[in-house]
């Protein structure tokens, strides 16, 4: 056994997808992925709880790094771009190594209890997004936060795997943007509460190829002056 | 110990429930909950395969269920109207028993891995939903399904939770009718892709007290026309 006197969570997990894909999840233990990896058993338990651990990006880490930027970005006027900002930093955690984005995709496909434990994930994500929402838009539709919260989560989510599924190649953060973009652009034309029953009259006259999303944004802010 | 000789899921739920309440989740075995429902140990293990299945409601069946409705209801007209009857269906298996509902809800803040349980299953049903509309509206947007089924889970969860907290009283299904109804104009405003280019003049000219996502509505009508 060569002893790697700098194990690194990347070495480790890296050995670790490399055992599970050859000889499958189950019948790999600790033991041998801390063999890999040329570190002690109780390494790599100090880098993580159990084998599920070792395949999925370090997301402790990175909900720390999301709880912070959404602490740091409290602009009412602008709710969602400090969303938008940490599904970019949860999509960098996979698409920074695209050839392990695609094999750990593949193993999740094969062993149940790893796709749980990234479920269970995803959710805190979710409920960090609602969370914030909720903190700096406390008098809004709490139903609205919800929603943009789930919706927000199931975007990358979807932009994830399509970019996986289409080789994990190209730009996958410029592939969240507009997808981000068309999904704020159904939320903002959220019916609010205190607009639904308003009494006004609204006329809009839209200008050739103005996109629709645009001009629901419009009617919004007419009604609203 | 008095024997029962017609249990059912309920009984044995409502004796679980009871049970972890009074003396803890990790604290109660599944002999206790069996001789208080006054069945045998095993009848236990016919109805569930762990301690955490006896406290949630039945979502196996409920899930079969879903996939029928959902099987039954292929009308591409409305992708909708069919994921909103099986909102409610799900929010029937909570809502027929309030008190029931309320020290689950109780029960799943103070014990992590009933969570956990319930976090996987609003999950499948998140998939059963997504794989609906790709079966009814394959040519449409897969970004939208996915937001779409997102944003309906969120919604069914959000009205769930807000009825529980304030005591399970009044009709949940009308809140649900009522949430769904603005998460759905939200969604009918969606920038379809083939229209964002469009290079059209829309005018458009709303009456007094016309709410905003009707006015959206119209003029995706009035793009296509």
């Amino acid at each position: 056994m060569t002893v790697n006197p700098h194990p690194t969570r990347e070495n480790l997990a890296s050995a670790a997808i490399k055992l599970f894909l050859a000889k499958g999840f189950e019948r790999t233990t600790a033991d041998e992925i801390a063999e890999e990896a040329g570190v002690a058993r109780r390494t790599f338990f100090r880098y993580f709880r159990a084998k599920e651990d070792a395949v999925l990006p370090d997301h402790d880490g990175c909900l720390d790094r999301v709880r912070e930027l959404l602490e740091r970005s409290a602009d009412p006027a602008d709710p969602l771009a400090a969303l938008h900002r940490a599904a970019h930093l949860v999509l960098g955690l996979y698409s920074h190594d695209p050839a392990m984005a695609v094999r750990r995709y593949e193993l999740m496909h094969k062993v149940e209890s790893l796709r749980e434990r990234e479920i269970m994930t995803i959710n805190r994500y979710q409920r960090a997004f609602a969370e914030h929402l909720r903190r700096i838009s406390p008098e809004d539709d709490l139903l609205r936060h919800d929603v943009t919260a789930a919706a927000i989560v199931a975007t990358h989510n979807h932009v994830l795997r399509q970019w996986i599924r289409d080789g994990a190649a190209g730009d996958v953060h410029a592939r969240l943007d507009e997808a981000l973009g068309t999904v704020t652009a159904a939320l903002t034309a959220w019916p609010p509460g205190d607009e639904r029953q308003e009494d006004s009259l609204v006329v809009v006259v839209a200008s050739a190829g103005t996109p629709m999303w645009r001009i629901a944004k419009q009617l919004r802010a007419a009604a609203k002056a």
